[in-house]
């Protein structure tokens, strides 16, 4: 039987060690979006497969048509036979440090602060976003095979260099190497906790069905003056249609929509009214005060558990400065819908387009295009593996991990579950307010101290 | 008694004669949107200047800002007291020629041809709008003086030269000048005839209200998996309005909006019933069938004598390819609407702001900006001096004018309406099928010829 206390008090003896390894990563410059830093991206990347050599992973650094994928594998022994074997996602590539001038110290060279909250912090692009997120489960694995000769379950490590460039490459390379990187389920280091002191695990996320919609009158575009009042308007037909998509209690007008919705369980519903979570706040920081959703719900079940139809943009007509007197030959919108568990992103897209063709005047013609679509996620709250890795957060922050839902999607669990049938244990130790994406991004110490030693106490629950 | 038996003749006698002068100023590319041309501009007006003295005009080119202006006058000694002093407007400016490969016969060299329908025609920029127009109005009064030695009623003359770019310096001109320009009537040439054989007066210009009304949510623009749901969305707000602003019948719901709108005379439906105006060809022609404005009304009401709204542009949140995320923080939309006889654009404007307003849910503002407005023009049918000039018409065609409306605007004659406190009589001798701002621009010899005998009878008809 494995000794968990000796794998933390190893972890908490070799922080430094281990903070000085993240300033290591810290300093390469693997911006993956601009091209003159591809080679700071493969140098992340030859930096990580010797780490993970290092802890004797069987590691590579595996081209595609982008920057490059690192892959690794470690196999005990001696593990039991329903201890599963983990896939580890994370990624090395960072965003672009931009504007410059707001950092109040080079980006790429790592610095040690006290932050205005009194934490310790490290402030660097990418310390949070996803180089300080990945090197938590690294240096929890480094300190299993340190304190105990192994790790206690297989651990296959896929690490992405462009995660923030859209990931052009997973999808192809999942497929590519589907026997090599299915396992039985994957973790992915890439979110956020509740607050400082309460950890989290992000179970649902919504699915999402992208639809553009053309509306066509006229052959040409008209006078108004000498066709208005005669000649049918492609806005006012599409302004008309999209002004019936929501009732006046904010519901989804298309007949169908909810109709596989399930019920959010009391026991979530439960769980998230006693967040600290402030609606007020939460509107209040971009200018709003009121929940715009479906009517009686909070904003949390709003955003976690709810389907939603948004127009994400609209254009007809002459939209430059001052008039025209015009009546366009076309309008156009795009739409998106955002899914919950349950409901299926095609019947969706056809229940819209009937919608559409339903309320579509004479003398008018519609066009969709898909841009895509990807249905919700959701773990089951039974899920063993989840369950294992919920009491090993539990043991670590004394209180129970948030069952978090999440209103956007994140790709690589998408893609997990559609290329490779596998779910994701989405576990991450970063805060709102760690500025990622922004100029002084930042990790806090115990978000790297804390997070070492959870990863460390799920893989030691996931082995059962 | 002026004897207009002798004035028809010596039009019909010298006919050959009025070609070769409109030939002569067809020649002069007198386009006045490229600055190129502001020289030929000029020798255009000089030439008419120099056309109206030899009449006994006393002519003058007068500098504006941007083309000149040509004021002539010719008061005779000896007219009743009750006839008019009349101002006759017209321009000399043409639009420009391009696509150039398009042409039959270059744009500047008048050509004499027979048409697709037996007609006699010239072809050049500027045959029909406007150098052919105004040139049947100063041949009749060649011809009144050639054969009677004086025009019978007391005539100014305004020639323009920017009205294809929008008459920038005509207000001021106007004002600058109103002792001068303002008589008791004003003769406009720069419109249609119903058809080759039957004359028309347009009576009916409707106003216009131009409206732009931009909705503001959020304070940044949002992702909309992270807010979607519970964040107001402007797009939503502003399609949400817009789709309202008509009922199920195609009416204008804005309360009130009919409220000032006088019903359209019998007679004056009766006769617009009567015309030979094929719906199908009008709508065809430009990919329509049915009538999209006020249920049970013709296509010639809704045209002539409804009010309308449009939505002339929209815009809001991502427009490019592809998708975005995105819940914008605002979107706008450009509105208009055409007024009839008795309404107030200012009235009209506060309703819509009120319609608006009324319907803003929580978290929104709306900023509006006023594009300018213009009431409706409608000439009694009663009025003196229509009745005489429609009179003269029918002597001319053997049928009754058509009292037409015009669902746009001509600003010149809403400029002599509130600059001057003038009204206009617009007629005109155009066919659909002039192709006027395009290549090959016509003027049947036959609208030429007979225009300028509806001329000498008009003239003489006011002289009473």
């Amino acid at each position: 039987m494995a000794d968990l206390p000796r794998v933390l008090s190893h972890i908490d003896e070799n922080l430094e060690q281990s903070v000085e390894r993240l300033v290591t990563l810290l300093k390469i410059p693997s911006v993956s979006t601009d091209p003159a830093f591809a080679g700071e991206c493969v140098r992340a990347a030859e930096w990580l497969k010797g780490e993970l050599e290092a802890l004797g992973f069987d590691a590579s650094v595996r081209p595609t048509g982008g920057h490059p994928m690192v892959v690794a594998h470690y196999v005990p022994d001696d593990v039991p036979e329903t201890a599963p074997h983990v896939l580890f996602y994370g990624h090395y590539d960072v965003q672009p440090p931009d504007p410059l001038e707001e950092w109040k110290s080079p980006p790429f060279e790592p610095q040690r602060v006290k932050g205005a909250s009194g934490r310790e912090q490290i402030v660097a692009r990418g310390a949070e976003d996803d180089k300080g997120q990945l090197m938590t489960f690294l240096e929890a694995a480094r300190a299993w095979i340190g304190a105990e000769g192994r790790l206690p379950v297989a651990v296959t490590v896929l690490l992405e260099g462009e995660e923030e460039t859209g990931s052009p490459s997973l999808a192809p390379f999942l497929e590519a190497n589907a026997a090599e990187l299915t396992h039985d389920i994957a973790l992915v280091c890439d979110t956020n906790m509740w607050d400082p002191e309460t950890p989290a695990i992000t179970t649902r996320l919504r699915g999402l069905v992208h639809e553009e919609v053309i509306v066509t009158g006229p052959s040409i575009d008209l006078h108004s003056g000498l066709y208005g009042g005669a000649a049918r308007n492609p806005i006012r037909v599409l302004t008309r249609i999209l002004g019936e998509l929501h009732d006046d209690r904010g519901r989804v007008a298309v007949p169908g929509f909810y109709d596989d919705v399930a019920p959010l369980p009391d026991a979530i519903k439960a769980q998230w009214d006693a967040l600290d979570f402030s609606e007020k706040d939460f509107l209040g920081d971009v200018g709003l005060s009121v929940p715009a959703g479906e009517e009686g719900r909070s904003v949390l079940e709003q955003l976690w558990s709810r389907p939603t139809c948004d127009i994400n943009g609209i254009i007809g007509g002459y939209t430059g400065e001052g008039t025209k007197t015009v009546i366009p030959s076309r309008a156009s919108a795009k739409i998106s819908f955002r899914l919950v568990s349950g409901q299926d992103p095609q019947t969706v897209r056809d229940g819209f387009r009937a919608f559409v063709r339903e309320r579509l005047p004479a003398d008018c013609e519609v066009e969709f295009v898909a841009h895509g679509g990807s249905p919700a996620i959701e773990i089951p709250t039974d899920n063993t593996y989840l369950s294992a890795a919920a009491g090993a957060l539990k043991d670590e922050f004394s209180k129970p991990a948030v069952m978090m839902g999440c209103g956007g999607s994140i790709p690589i669990v998408g893609a997990f579950r559609s290329r490779l049938g596998m779910d994701s244990i989405l576990i991450g130790f970063g805060l709102p307010d760690d500025g990622i994406h922004s100029p002084n991004e930042k990790y806090d110490m115990a978000s790297f101290h804390r997070g070492m030693r959870s990863w460390a106490r799920v893989l030691g629950a996931l082995a059962g």
